[in-house]
């Protein structure tokens, strides 16, 4: 305990950034005792002076990130401001002058991420990541080092709360998409604009992050097949319910022969797998190694204070290695650098799922025949089907089909049959069904 | 990469110790590719020679641990034997010789962790132990690391599979527990000798490892409140679900004002908890950080390959670690050894639950005012009641209550006068309830 405090400079006192001053002030004697000395943050940047409910006196405020990042007395940055720009300069500056960083930015991490690294390698420090997946939950702690002894299989995971807010609602209350994601931006669980979440490209974020880790290939956010869940309609949910299913807004990463799969969709997932009963704005990620076999990790996935425990979790971690040799710290990607390996990121249509779909039929006789021919045509096999009779006065009827496991372009080519038949009306919706074996 | 391989020393060749090794070259690239290095099994000890599936003979293979412990090539022992004894002394000579040491024996660091421990510390070594609580899972990393930011309120968790197993098949298939405890032995799932299993003597050495990296305290496997689940008839099983509940074999450890709580027991959880939702031989740990909130961890409690999977991942840190100041690595229980503290363990009297009650009571007028107004004059306020109508030709009926919270002290006294009614027939059967919130 006789070591001096370490002093740390903080970029950004919003939401993120005051929970870590929190964090760090409330449970300051817990984590000395941990760490084995202090941790203080001495200079911090914000465009506007911070309200906290704690005294913040011992702490140098600025509006220039700059002045934080060439303070010689800091030795470790926290990045919270978010977005690609100042931080990733920032980042890159405190790096060049030597000083470890922690940061929540899955943007940043997801996109930069390979440059951010290669220039901690070049300069002998770490760059800490943990809140920037699925906030509080230790998810990159567990899959870098926890699984390290596994071939990861793959992983799945309900990386946005937002949508799965909006998804647990509309199953639970049998409401629409939109009155429920109005209530969620009421709650403060969804933004003014809502796309980065509700398009999952939020989602996508974290999940280029993910795959990285688990198969050890450079980040490639670019590459990651990207849907939201804005179609999904409330008859969706419930006609997943009646086969079993729930529908969650998942990213999938597998390894394949052929190359990576990356991808978030809304997809339907058995009931009866712990990560289907993950409910409202909770986090989930379940992973498969081979030889562990199947681990999940639950717990909150946004807020101030957890997102706040992981970057002080992050911070902990790197004031206990400052004095580690840096070739024999826990590699950024978990895989040592020269050993990341670029394995091909298949494209959607490569990719192999079962099928859930929806259509709207004439009620005349032999549409299901139709449907089927042209599904057997393509080499899909029918696994359970729902056939609605007709409302009074309605003279057409949903046709929901799950189908066993085929390639997503055989699939399109399927559906674009089915859609110019005159007896199917409209488009065909379709949701990929996950059995996560 | 130009680093020499690390040579390991394994004490055990039995399940687990086969597992390891079967890991360790399985995945030998990957493992490689992470750790930066080159991971051999070079010396064994074994009672009898191993069969294994894969090439053995660069291994030298003895019956005498000692000359494992002894041999100065070896860096890392892992000790697979289990048991206390020779399991303990071959772990403190490992130590004294300078090797770190890696072991999945739950009961061995329970009972001597403390002193293993300090002379671990003594002589600059690791004493890594993952595998030692819910096998594969990386529950001992996330609560140690990943939670660091924490003022750790509690953890639950079910922890010993065998349990959750015979539990599951009693809610499941409506079985009585000596029936399913048969069909467990038969699988492999229960030992021919189960006590440690069935009553809790294997989830409390789990427990109270979890309870002294949670809070910082030493290791207290005697102080250890335990109770089994031989007592839970499948009709318990059935009101507590009519009641909206699961029971579960539950380890509890909680922080109060007064001390350390430090229980295994039945329990009743609700059933909207995703932890009440964990199935068959699965573990999980949910845990209460003041800052994250709820987190849970979830996975293969046992087996061959998993529990290896955490042995291989200690490997992995602590081959990171070799060259690491042991000042600066992750302390053996969380906190700093010269900030822990000896918090006292609360007996089971002064726990506050709420209760879950059976009784089976005369047919006559009267008898629920008279067991309300014992429980009332205790304290006692009742959540909810099931009464039965008596069947055909019986003149006694079963009444269930819930009890809201109560410190255990005070219930056992209104039970006791339960008992002693003459309208009330045997003993009052009482299990505890958790909201887990």
């Amino acid at each position: 305990m006789g070591l001096k405090p370490v002093k740390i400079g903080l970029l950004g006192l919003g939401t993120v950034g005051s929970g870590a001053v929190q964090v760090l002030s409330r449970n300051a004697r817990e984590i000395c005792r941990r760490a084995g000395r202090g941790i203080v943050i001495s200079h911090a940047a914000a465009l506007e002076p911070p309200k906290l409910p704690i005294d913040t006196s011992a702490i140098k405020i600025t509006q220039d990130g700059f002045a934080v990042v060439n303070d010689p007395d800091v030795s470790v940055v926290i990045e919270l401001i978010g977005g690609y720009q100042p931080a990733l300069e920032l980042v890159l500056k405190a790096i060049e002058n030597g000083k470890h960083v922690v940061t929540a930015n899955k943007a940043l991490i997801a996109r930069h991420g390979n440059e951010i690294f290669a220039a901690a390698q070049k300069h002998g420090v770490t760059v800490a990541f943990e809140a920037a997946v699925a906030g509080g939950i230790p998810i990159i702690k567990a899959l870098r080092e926890g699984l390290a002894a596994n071939h990861i299989e793959w992983a799945a995971g309900i990386i946005n709360g937002t949508g799965n807010f909006i998804l647990t609602e509309m199953r639970e209350k049998g409401r629409d998409f939109s009155e429920v994601l109005v209530e969620a931006q009421a709650l403060g669980y969804a933004e003014a604009d809502p796309t980065f979440d509700i398009e999952g490209i939020d989602a996508a974020h974290k999940l280029t992050i993910l795959a990285s880790i688990a198969f050890g290939i450079p980040l490639h956010f670019e590459r990651c097949y990207t849907e939201g869940i804005s179609h999904i309609t409330r008859d969706d949910v419930a006609y997943a319910e009646a086969l079993g299913y729930r529908i969650k807004h998942l990213g999938v990463t597998r390894k394949t022969q052929q190359g990576i799969e990356l991808r978030v969709h809304p997809t339907l997932i058995p009931e009866r797998c712990l990560i289907a009963n993950v409910n409202g704005v909770m986090n989930a990620v379940l992973v498969k190694g081979d030889m562990v076999g199947q681990t999940l990790y639950y717990g909150a996935g946004a807020g101030a204070l957890p997102t706040a425990s992981a970057v002080v979790a992050d911070l902990i971690d790197v004031v206990r290695s400052l004095t580690t040799d840096p070739n024999n710290r826990v590699p950024h990607l978990a895989f040592q650098p020269d050993s990341i390996k670029d394995d091909p990121i298949l494209p959607i249509g490569d990719i192999e799922t079962a099928y859930y779909l929806r259509m709207l039929a004439e009620d005349v006789p032999g549409v299901m025949g139709r449907v089927t021919t042209a599904l057997g045509r393509a080499g899909i096999s029918i696994e359970a089907v729902i056939q609605k009779e007709p409302s009074e006065g309605v003279a057409q009827v949903p046709i929901i089909m799950l189908t066993h496991r085929v390639h997503e372009k055989q699939m399109q080519a399927a559906i674009a049959e089915i859609e110019s038949m005159d007896c199917i009306a409209g488009s065909v919706t379709r949701i990929r069904l996950e059995n996560l074996e």
